[in-house]
């Protein structure tokens, strides 16, 4: 199951609903089928005879990412249902008269988490530090899984063009896969700690390289070489549902293949992260970890950077094909 | 005016509330009365006929200080009317029977945003990094306002017990000065960027000096060393009530004097920082912004420690003293 957070017009204005691809096609991201999720399963709950189907699908599958994953594993098994039975379903409306499907050009794909909760970025694969860091690799690296915390609001959409900031002439990307967290927790053991992953998407961690560069001499970390853009999507898959350890992942530049890698390059596992992290701090549903680069994901690695009007297209098997356009 | 956010128990659980310190008597925090400005508002529309009082007062001067700032100047212009009116009138109660004063003990004071929006915490003054940093001041310091991003989520209420991480041995505070930003803006100019400062609060940022200076080894800022407690208050005071450059700082431990200064010390001012970081990033109202720790503001720079039990209470006048104590 694919999920995705998208918007449609309506004649009071936007309205953000979530929804599942519908895989009896085989679309790319963007061109897909969505099923509206809460229409689905308040279509189900009415042929059940449910008397107040709307209210309560928006209490099991709430249209809205973050109030979804507060249900844990149980919003995840109510949406396979709700997806199942539009799959089965000829009706083409749910309670009140909500459309159960959406095609292409009938709605406006969001990042599955617009405005995640919290953003941290780790740099746990070895191969990228290596390269990233003139060979140097600080001893603490090994000991624990470093990461920064980003912008939580400044996330693009899948298909947004960015407009790459005026104090920067250095535009990057970075391969990564982001593990969201579905379930608050703290102090949580790693042997514990899958459970509180709801899922993965990819990441898009684009970097200004010039002034990241510069601010890191300042020794508080990047802030203005990230912070413009970070891209999540095309969709948020559960983790029952991806094999990201194996998951191939790819970046094309204007359709040529830059990078190649996997997670599994890992050298710190979320698992091992999220006990890191949650150490006197709580985890909450939304809050997003990015892996790190994997190995060579990145154009600093290359010795080559993106161009205006360059299209960055990243791609993991089984979550989807994240793309920007960046223009200077 | 020194607004509060603070809470209410009630036979259907805890309900957040702001209020302004009624400053007819002269109290330490959380000794204040605290008048409730939502229902002191609604109170003084009712008393001029207006039908709908309750609801309309919700809106004018909505109960959670996010939703309050996002109204901008005019919240803080309402916010002072609310008050006037509640030194006027011998009434307890407003619109619903809402109670308009809280009494010592009737109220749990909470951090004046229990949740920012974003937490940015800066280095900006000159003396604090000479000190810190063994005297190694990198040139980029002096071209920007280099700054971290810290954990919104872990925001503690004045007066709340702090846990030390169980990772860390080396307890500090840190004496800042904290903007809060109350009107949304991108590219803002440095000599527009007072008017997007609500106002200002205490910060302390607590750090784990052992934690911090082992994972900055990293290059990615730091994480843990900060994260786990963010002390903010204990009021928020509008720009317009508080000279803060002038405003002197103590930071007493266990009542002696460790630290005194102004964030008139500056090197780069918040308006400075305001137009930095807001290049290519929209501040959002909830945004707090640390000034960085005033000359020889924290343990590090005096060598010596927190120790078990002791209290730190930092006072800014005009604001207030922001008390915490902290434990192993």
């Amino acid at each position: 199951m694919k999920l995705a957070t998208f918007e449609v017009d309506t004649p009071v204005g936007p309205v953000e609903r979530i929804g599942a691809v519908d895989e009896s096609g085989d679309a790319a991201a963007g061109d897909a089928t969505l099923v509206d999720l809460t229409a689905a399963y308040g279509a189900a709950l009415a042929a059940e005879g449910e008397p107040a189907p709307a209210d309560l699908a928006r209490a099991h599958v709430p249209p809205e990412m973050i109030a979804f994953l507060e249900r844990g594993d149980r919003a995840i098994a109510d949406a396979r249902e709700a997806l199942e039975y539009a799959a089965e379903t000829d009706a083409e409306r749910g309670p009140g008269g909500a459309k159960l499907r959406y095609e292409p050009g009938e709605y406006r794909l969001l990042a599955p988490l617009p405005r995640p909760n919290s953003l941290r970025d780790c740099m746990a694969i070895e191969e990228h530090v290596q390269n990233s860091m003139d060979g140097e690799i600080a001893d603490v690296w090994y000991e624990l899984p470093v990461y920064y915390k980003g912008n939580a609001d400044s996330v693009v959409a899948p298909g947004e063009t960015i407009r790459w900031p005026d104090y920067s002439r250095i535009m990057d990307y970075e391969l990564e896969i982001a593990a969201v967290i579905g379930t608050r927790g703290r102090d949580i053991p790693a042997d514990e700690a899958e459970a509180y992953i709801a899922g993965y998407t990819v990441f898009n961690d684009f970097s200004a390289r010039d002034i990241q560069g510069e601010e890191m001499k300042g020794r508080l970390g990047p802030a203005k070489g990230k912070d413009f853009a970070n891209g999540l999507g095309p969709y948020f898959v559960p983790r029952e549902d991806v094999d990201v350890l194996s998951a191939p992942m790819t970046a094309r530049i204007d359709g040529e293949v830059w990078s190649e890698g996997t997670v599994d390059e890992m050298y710190h596992s979320f698992a091992e992260i999220i006990e890191h992290v949650s150490q006197s701090e709580t985890l909450h549903p939304g809050d997003v970890i990015g892996s790190g680069t994997v190995g060579e994901g990145c154009g600093l690695e290359l010795g080559q950077w993106l161009e205006d009007g360059d299209t960055v297209a990243l791609e993991v098997e089984g979550i989807g094909t994240l793309e920007h356009t960046v223009v200077e």
